[in-house]
């Protein structure tokens, strides 16, 4: 499985996904599953994905061969250089009901599932901080004021604690510190999302990375964090009212 | 859909359920889910049900009609005279598979689901407290030291406060609270699951409960649990080390 979640606040974006894949439970691997994508003063752009990895990959790979080709002619539109983050997400969605036309058949016939999602975050030159979530179909939505997260894979442990602090106007310090703590308590109490994990941070108007990092295992920062959680937690629960009498 | 959790710890076992099931979505309503079963001085036990509703409703009448029946014919064995908690979790799983076999096929046919699980938790004198989960083939297994929870229905929302918390050796007090807390989680990210709550403790070797309680909506003891939790993980939030430069 994999966790990954994207946060749009008026400040900007934060994207944090983990690095486990597996297909069945005695063939875990590490793969990115985090892609940053940057046009210096134009745009910046971070895609996440999920669900199956040949289709994902293929995807990714589709965007790549644009990139190259409009190297050599211009014309070829890409995410790079098409003219909305709109634009972009339908690209990507173009990209995804190629890979699902071309493969679910035979995924499917195989036992397989096929199906896939991708979280596309960034702002371009001109437009506003997006957050688009593609599904298998190419279909997408886009997260609005009223939704400011996505999060696909396992996302349910994570929860709670998005629901309790993310709104429109929460600083991306403390978005950034909400993500790192929804990923803590799903590495937790699931084996199948692990670190390391990729963290990126898009402030509004830069159209630049104000992070983009890998976090390792042995990450002091996040330690941190996790240790301060867990303290407060802890401390939380001690300081409850009784309800025994 | 259902959330039941239930702890056993060396003091005694706590059982939380919620009374929200749902066919679809605009077909919602309100079924109790656990269900108490007390010989004084003999045996305390609460049976908790997830699943398809006809097939534990099912169980639970068979139940009934053996304890019935035992009263004009005590050789008759009920879950109420048997020899041991073990026992107990047979004649409930020989229930399940009973009410499987009946009509699995054809609510499968009709195209809905008959999976269903129940939690068993009691003591009965002569034994020690025991916490068992049937599942729908009948078979079930045991909570040990080393996973002193089980849960069924929506598990995930309100599963990191349980890990970071139960303990076997936690008293019976913060238990009670931990399940409070999760429940609390889950009802906030969750639709599918609601208030009222039904709520049972038993204490070790009373044989007894200490509480057999529905916790409405309005109730003033869980609000306070839940804005306090609320309050603790705003302030633990807030207190986080920051992690942008």
């Amino acid at each position: 499985m994999t966790y990954c979640v994207a946060v749009r606040v008026d400040q900007g974006l934060v994207m944090l996904s983990d690095t486990r894949t597996n297909a069945g439970m005695d063939n875990i691997a590490r793969f990115r599953k985090s892609f940053t994508y940057h046009v210096p003063g134009d745009r910046a752009i971070t895609i996440m994905c999920s669900g199956n990895l040949s289709i994902t990959q293929g995807v990714k790979t589709n965007l790549s061969k644009a990139i190259k080709e409009s190297e050599l002619d211009p014309t070829v539109e890409t995410i790079l250089n098409c003219d909305t983050m709109h634009r972009v997400a339908q690209i990507v969605g173009d990209a995804m009901r190629s890979m699902q036309g071309q493969y679910r058949e035979s995924i499917e016939m195989g036992g397989s599932a096929s199906s896939a999602s991708i979280m596309i975050a960034g702002q371009r030159r001109g437009g506003k901080p997006r957050l688009y979530l593609v599904y298998s179909a190419g279909n997408f939505i886009e997260a609005t004021e009223d939704t400011p997260f996505f999060q696909i894979g396992e996302h349910k442990y994570g929860k709670p604690i998005l629901d309790r602090i993310i709104r429109r106007e929460t600083s991306l310090e403390d978005a950034t510190k909400a993500v790192l703590v929804s990923m803590d308590s799903t590495l937790r109490s699931n084996l199948s999302v692990g670190m390391p994990l990729d963290l990126t941070v898009i402030e509004r108007d830069t159209y630049d990375f104000r992070v983009r990092t890998r976090i390792e295992a042995e990450d002091e920062q996040f330690s941190r964090i996790s240790h301060s959680w867990g303290a407060a937690l802890h401390k939380g629960f001690r300081d409850l009212p009784n309800v025994l009498d």
